[in-house]
């Protein structure tokens, strides 16, 4: 069987796995600790261990394996055609050659894109967007990530720099955000942004299951605290992950009202919040885009749970070698 | 030599002309009010007359005139598939099959799509974005439209709500706009919310030029009104100006960071304040958007200041029968 290598750079985890050429499975699945205070060279090298690992495993598990190439999802800003990230602050790089420098490790053709344009590609190629004409990726993480797909194809735009769906302003006035802008989706919706309104809201003296759950150290309380303390009826934690729907609806409502998208894929670890999450995330959509792409759109959690990037990693390089 | 004819239907005015095949002149151009008080059918029968006497005129000016078929522009929601426009508040049109209603009294074929994507594609074919692969068009006037090309083709999306880029968010608890949401982009930068934000200023209590420019009456005042006395030098209407290429720019930022366009092209009225609009508008569009997105993309005035609507309006019906 044929396989391309899909490598997931994230700037918390690294996910590596060999992906059969019809993305139906991962074969030799690992996940480890990105490491990124230990330096750019560290990481580089972990990477190169673990596909070196993942690429043995393959072969055990498939005597007649061939690996074709090698893909990569990575956050940008980056150039897909040198194959450089120009700069990502989650991972302490600047102008790294990252496709080259794997490639030539492994000996394999290799590709370069956005670390959430894979996770779009993975599920519209074999996960919940399969089929469709136009379709929008968020992955909810440490930041916010997006990927476009408009005629069946993934929109990288003039500069590769499509799709950042985390830095669109949702408030003129609001909260600067890590990229230097105010008011960002980021700034209100991803997993460290829940976890500072909660300890906002702690300091100003609510009072919430969310002490107890971490241990009376507020510095303890993330993302996965709020949605686990909401589950339990905590009230502070209800009104946090409503919140977090609203803020999220106002970009997704500006997606449909922009692009009309028969599907939105959500990924990350908040979608295990389940309809806790979705069922005002679709309301809030529905209250504020108009009726025509509301009714024509789907807004459902991403079928390939922690392997999106990893498959569309692989699909991506089969976009530009097959 | 062969023509389509343009039909621009606005809610202030018609214009109407004949397109030469390559879209290169408008023959017969003419503008009429749109005259909505006086009911759907009046307007209906307003654009066939106009439409007469443009073929008329195009016959009578090159003897060897074909007329192929009509393309019209609408502000929607529309369905194109049926030519039917479903409502606009600004024409008072329910159902509309204003389509089917033109083509049949013309006899010809006909098309219908939604007069900002028309815009956009006649800027285009002939116009700011020839050659563009990726372009944004924003219609400033009595409300905002959008039109957006990727991969070099108009985005519909998939119920022909695409581009409606005056209803996205940019302030998740602000002003109402007409659309029903909260904090749309033309509930700040149309132009009735231009004379709007001057007349709140002058209640206010504000000193200004355009007191004595209304004649003493703020219902006179329009965005016109603010352009004309910032070109005096006028303090307030220099500030609303530069709040207006502020909202704009927050809008015109997140299009940058989502679809990273070579260019975006701003049509309409309001273009005529030049430098005055764009200036601050870049600045602000810099600040806000990536870099790399920003150093790819050209922020113009259109080019095809009155007829954008009518050529583009001719360029959709070939894309459907040509």
């Amino acid at each position: 069987m044929q396989y391309i290598l899909g490598i997931d750079i994230g700037g918390t985890n690294l996910v590596i796995g060999a992906v059969t050429e019809d993305g139906s499975r991962v074969v030799g699945h690992v996940t480890e600790p990105t490491g990124v205070p230990e330096g750019p060279d560290a990481v580089i090298n972990r990477i190169i261990a673990m596909a070196r690992g993942v690429i043995a495993e393959t072969h055990r598990q498939d005597s007649e394996a061939t690996i074709l190439g090698v893909g990569i999802g990575s956050p940008g800003p980056l150039n897909r055609k040198t194959g450089v990230v120009i700069f990502t602050p989650n991972l302490r790089w600047t102008n790294m050659p990252v496709r080259d420098r794997i490639g030539t490790a492994l000996e394999l053709p290799s590709s370069l894109d956005n670390d959430a344009n894979c996770a779009m590609l993975g599920e519209h190629w074999v996960g919940a967007a399969v089929g469709a004409k136009n379709a929008v990726c968020y992955t909810l993480g440490t930041g916010i990530g997006g990927g476009i797909i408009v005629g069946g194809k993934l929109v990288h735009g003039a500069s590769d720099a499509a799709g950042e769906l985390g830095h669109v302003t949702i408030d003129v006035n609001g909260r600067r955000c890590g990229c230097g802008n105010y008011g960002c989706l980021e700034a209100y919706a991803s997993g460290p942004a829940i976890a500072r309104r909660a300890v906002e809201a702690i300091e100003a003296g609510a009072v919430t299951a969310m002490t107890a759950i971490s241990g009376g150290d507020p510095a303890r309380i993330t993302a996965q605290t709020v949605f686990e303390a909401s589950a339990m009826g905590d009230g502070l934690a209800n009104e946090l992950v409503l919140d977090t729907a609203r803020y999220l609806g106002v970009g997704i409502a500006n997606m449909l009202n922009t692009l009309n998208p028969e599907v939105v894929v959500i990924c990350g670890g908040v979608t295990r919040a389940g309809d806790r999450l979705f069922e005002p995330l679709r309301r809030e959509i529905a209250r504020r885009a108009f009726k025509p792409a509301v009714e024509a759109c789907r807004v459902v959690p991403g079928a390939l749970e922690g392997t999106a990037g990893v498959v569309g990693a692989a699909r991506a390089w089969l976009d530009e070698h097959a």
